[in-house]
């Protein structure tokens, strides 16, 4: 393990600098530091090793020049960061000791100095994999949990659609919701998406939005009947289509738009009107509102997971050089399963 | 008064063809006719004099081809119907009896043969303009009542934005924003509505929509700390502006989109994005789910309309021959307040 004080190589990811339209791997860049594995002296800060950092698609939107409510743009020559599980390697913070396991925000790089610890969270549970803390017991999961649980208002026999349905956050959502008696159908971009999320995660069926020519006729084939609950990964005409879709008194969680945050003009919806006709709720939420009850989703989870109702897919990308070209995948649907990068082996 | 079983002239308003954009008198026709007032034998359908009609923008929607949820599409050579203020002229109905004065849809025509009456209103109260039941005290208030109280989730103190608000349910929700102490400001197409917007109807500001070449900097002006509810009756840009101008936690409450109605393109709204950044709920609703709530409302109205507390303000076209042009009007933002047609005075 390294030794507190020790000064190390530190590799990191660096946006060169803001992005218009979908990001390439040479809008970011590795550069190679140094970094002094101490605290600065008499500050609460905690130096850490970082192990895995998490892709997210809402890194894109700290990609603009322009910030949106929660979300800081990143500054062009620094580290970009994200969610990770890291070791603490030095702490001038009473809650944390040399050893400890934690998650939370963190640098693209190496080794990071976080000024404000406070809002890391410990790591307890060793029986699960690490990486699952920046997945199904991380952010995903969260959202998926408080998405699902706490805005759909679903009920058993409820027909639920998920869109991006394989990635971080709706493998989660779909299992949640087949737990609970539902009809899901999913839709992804690849066979190998679809054919996952009817043999692994359980949907009762599957499909590949970029098949169809026509997504309200697609939808159709799946929901005779209409949709009851659209969990939304991605926003624009796949939102459209489903607004054509809708049961009486649906509801439709708003969760992310990964297909409008790379495009500069964006896809509009045309179809709101029939959120009239059918008295569909629409909702927009954010995970951070509900921290709170983070400890009542890790039990929850937790407990599914060791029982095996719940699994997860990951897509591991090996090393931090790797990072750029992960996240970049991400955002054109490249990966299967939740992205993430192993920074360092324990 | 008129006879029973007599025959009399009935002029009717035709649907010509079904209509794409925005209609034209042209669209319809006053067509002459006769009929007899009686109902079939063993029937237990009634006939009425159709006393005021009601020009609702719904209706335009039932001049396109296609159906849509609630709304059976106009049978093009026939008399349109709307609601209207009506006496029973004869009846095969226990429930209702010559000279009874009733409300609710009926034909555009002088004498209506109601083959269904159930759904007729009995009007009671008749310390209040008979007109009153095809606007305030009648599906527009009752839009206008379950909209504000039971869909918006308004509380004191809330910043309130409404559309179309000198219109037959703008200035009613209005109202109803002001007496639950909320700050509001309304928008309409004439500096004659905006000042009674500030006027007559006690909003704490308003503005001409059609002045402003900017919608989110009108917005920003009026509404610097953002808007807690969005009371929308006309979708498109409007709608658009707004979403970049909720508070966190927002509430948008769609009534119409009178916008959109008569446009063969639709305008996308592409700013769904911020309903999440800003955790926003967008819920569409129906009146006619909540009509069983209709004599409970009716008290609360009258209530606060005998005290002066409410206003109504309505454009009378007289006559049917100038319903078509009534109709037109309330399309383009002709009209200044609930527009109704006066066929024929007691």
């Amino acid at each position: 393990m390294e030794k507190r004080g020790a000064m190390v190589r530190n590799k990191r990811v660096v946006l060169r600098d803001y992005v218009s339209g979908y990001p390439t791997e040479g809008d970011m860049e590795v550069r190679k530091g140094e970094m002094k594995l101490e605290v600065p002296r008499g500050s609460k800060a905690v130096v850490v090793k970082n192990l895995y950092l998490s892709c997210d698609t809402y890194m894109r939107l700290l990609m603009n020049r322009t910030a949106v409510e929660l979300l800081k743009p990143y500054t062009p020559g620094s580290p970009i960061t994200g969610f990770g599980v890291s070791r603490i390697v030095d702490s001038g913070h009473p809650n944390f000791k040399v050893g400890d396991l934690v998650w939370g925000t963190t640098g693209w790089e190496e080794y990071s100095l976080i000024a404000n610890p406070e809002a890391l969270q410990k790591i307890e549970h060793t029986d699960v994999p690490l990486s699952y803390f920046i997945g199904i017991l991380g952010m995903p999961g969260m959202t998926a949990y408080v998405g699902f649980y706490k805005v759909c208002n679903a009920k058993k026999g409820d027909t639920v659609f998920i869109s991006a349905a394989s990635g971080a956050i709706g493998q989660i959502v779909g299992q949640f919701a087949k737990l609970m008696g539902c009809y899901v159908v999913g839709c992804a971009g690849s066979k190998e998406k679809v054919d996952l999320l009817k043999s692994t995660f359980g949907f009762d069926d599957a499909f590949n939005y970029k098949e169809e020519r026509d997504l309200d006729a697609a939808l159709k084939r799946y929901f005779p009947e209409g949709i009851d609950i659209y969990f939304d990964n991605v926003g624009g005409k796949m939102l459209d289509a489903v607004l054509l879709n809708m049961k009486v008194r649906g509801r439709i969680t708003l969760c992310g738009m990964v297909s409008q945050y790379s495009s500069d003009s964006k896809e509009g919806v045309t179809n709101l009107m029939h959120a009239i006709y059918k008295r569909v709720r629409i909702e927009g939420f954010a995970v951070y509102d509900h921290f709170d009850e983070y400890h009542k989703f890790l039990e929850f989870l937790l407990s599914h997971i060791r029982k095996g109702k719940i699994v997860y897919v990951e897509d591991t990308a090996e090393g931090l050089e790797n990072g750029p070209s992960a996240l970049v995948r991400i955002l054109n649907g490249g990966n299967v399963g939740k992205q993430l990068v192993l920074v360092a082996r324990e």
